[in-house]
């Protein structure tokens, strides 16, 4: 009898956009279940409150099928003191542009010093949301550029009435 | 019959410098006509307001002879709409070191998703300026050092001006 | 009047990929007339012939339309003096990812300071292509691999024959 | 029930290094069985036969206890093709420096057109061994330095064996 | 006679890391005297004052051994200036990712155009603190995590202490 | 009473490039004596011979003038073995653009391993030897490209000899 694979997938998801959920879906099929973990103490300041990105990652996954069950929740704190609370070992990122590199080696360094057998699972996006991030989508967005193609209608909505003047 | 070929140069120019200068020199030999358009709406802070930028990169150009005419404008907004307005496809860009080159290919990817045919055309400047930027040239002039070899003289003036104290 | 742009695209294409077609047509639109050059010594063994390649890309763009006229032809020699020779000061490269980055700075540093007043202009080919290089291409070709998606039809057939046993 | 997590662990080994049984370590904690799959047509010459890299990644984890079952195949052709005859959908590989991360990324996106779904994980060393590499290893056993820090000591001895005069 | 080699060792430090002191020894088997030169105006934002920062150095270096003399002293202004002023030439700097690259090299060329004969010396960290950085360090701190292996225990007291509820 | 600093600066030297002699200077005023060692086995075929690189190497330096003294002398095996039997602890290395960056601190790290104490201190040329190698130089010399800005006289004249047909 095999053990059952858990995992969680933390991040700031200020929105969450489609390379996430990519991401998300792709880990579906390497887990037997998932915790989106999103940060509520992001070191810098963020566009949505914890509690608009946790109702926009839900909302976007609602219709989406996984090939293993994904729960929403968020955290307060280190990751790794979140996953060892839920006996979780493992943390997926997604790895994009080389501009991300460095920091995910570091911070996954990091966290194997802080709870021992932490590790840190990469997952590379479809090449289409290589080199999309939040950041970048809310600078477009601000600008009511077309966003559609890079993120799940509800913050597609979301962004247009933060945005709105 | 040749097509004339128009450009957009955008940026912050926050304050210009002579890199950028030296990347407008040698983009006037490829295009027929070139706008420089300056953002008024950078989603950091500036130290020189969208008119002191507009009005130092004007001086900046006042003496110098260019391949093709130079003009400088302000633009609001996403720099594709800006050039969509103006039915110009190419947007020209300085790549120097590789910390800028995930930014601007991040950039130039989703500015085709904005707009359809907009195309972003790199050009390296001279080796000399390979490491120089307007935020280290800021950091520099605000403890009173020699920039005269990297910044235009009124923007040497305006800095010196900007950090008297 | 507007003086003609004139422009060199020039590569080993050892062989051909859509890669660097989607580079040929982004910059047909920049362009007034583009020489494909086909170096004929590559430091490096190729698997195709100079002729083999340059007759692939013969045959690959047989079919394709451009926004200028496109020629190709094969040198010898430093790229900066086949252009010179044509007197063409542009120089055309693609961008993709990171590790192409160091080295065409490096050549096209090198390239200014063999001739003046050459420049080279970097575009991005579609992201699709983003990580797609020949090397790669013909790993994938020797063990019968798909290629459809990455390569021209009369590339996908000459390399089948080059492996075929 | 859970259905059985399977993954392909990918590479040369020419030779094995500890880097490499450090993934390996990390990588059985989070599947259900591992296949070690050794390529017999790197398109690069090898140091060791086929058949010894092999018979030293036998020799290596001999000794060793894994979280999961781990297999040891040597294959022929992409690793694709040998993963879809297994019906295994995971790839493992190691993450190390800026440097591997290009090729790595160019890799799985490939290997994602050529069959679908397979999915790449990457997974990271100990930092000990974040700059240790098979040719790094050959290098310093060619002058007979001291490796015993980083290869298992069936390949000590090999590599010995292979550079006595 | 040889002359004395004397070199600054410039920063932020906030706060100090065992990665710093780490540097620092290695330089002091390469220099007769070594001045660790605390900034007293970094561009942004700083958790510890000038005061603290300067403070938790001596503390932590308190107990140390070094080949050659240290001081630590606080400066305003251009390092280059402050390097003049004490008639020294050489800064050391130490790199560790990729990250720090672009970064240290623009300082240091910018650094040799401000004042004649300056020299930026690069060391190595141990590998185990190649991806420790104050910020990481704050960040880990602000959530109570375990920071002992990373930071002088002065340092670890203080970062307790400021992030205390 | 100072104790002496010395230094090796090794390298391939295949040939020695403008770039070598800027490092060389550089070091020349951080060390009371530096070895430059010439290694007689690289891992690759070199164009000179290592009798050839050693005479290029003197014949360059003959009219220079350095703040230490410099020799030069070929070694065979491990830098850090020849160091050793020197009492020498210190290896110049320069560093120019990222794709050197990895691998250097991969020989740094490595180098640390086998032999106690040794550090390697890294050098930065002047930008406008920044993208300027052997193996660029070797290119440009092959097809009579002109050198004289970026090598010695002696090694412009070698070249040319060697690519005499």
């Amino acid at each position: 009898m095999k053990n059952t694979k858990r995992a969680v997938y933390p991040g700031t998801f200020d929105p969450v956009t489609n390379g996430h959920l990519d991401i998300l879906k792709r880990a579906s099929l390497l887990f037997d279940e998932i915790t989106v973990a999103v940060g509520k103490n992001p070191s810098k300041a963020t566009l949505f409150s914890s509690g608009e990105r946790l109702s926009l990652l839900k909302k976007s996954i609602a219709g989406m099928k996984f090939h293993c069950p994904v729960k929403i929740e968020s955290f307060d704190g280190l990751i790794v003191d979140f996953a060892r609370q839920k006996k979780i070992n493992t943390l997926i990122r997604g790895l994009r542009a080389v501009s991300d590199f460095d920091y995910e080696l570091q911070m996954a360094l990091m966290n194997r010093k802080q709870v021992r057998n932490i590790e840190t699972v990469f997952l590379m996006p479809d090449e289409k949301y290589i080199y999309l991030s939040s950041s970048l989508a809310k600078t477009i967005g601000r600008f009511k550029g077309n966003l559609k193609e890079f993120l799940p209608a509800p913050v597609v909505a979301a962004l247009a009435s933060k945005f709105r003047t």
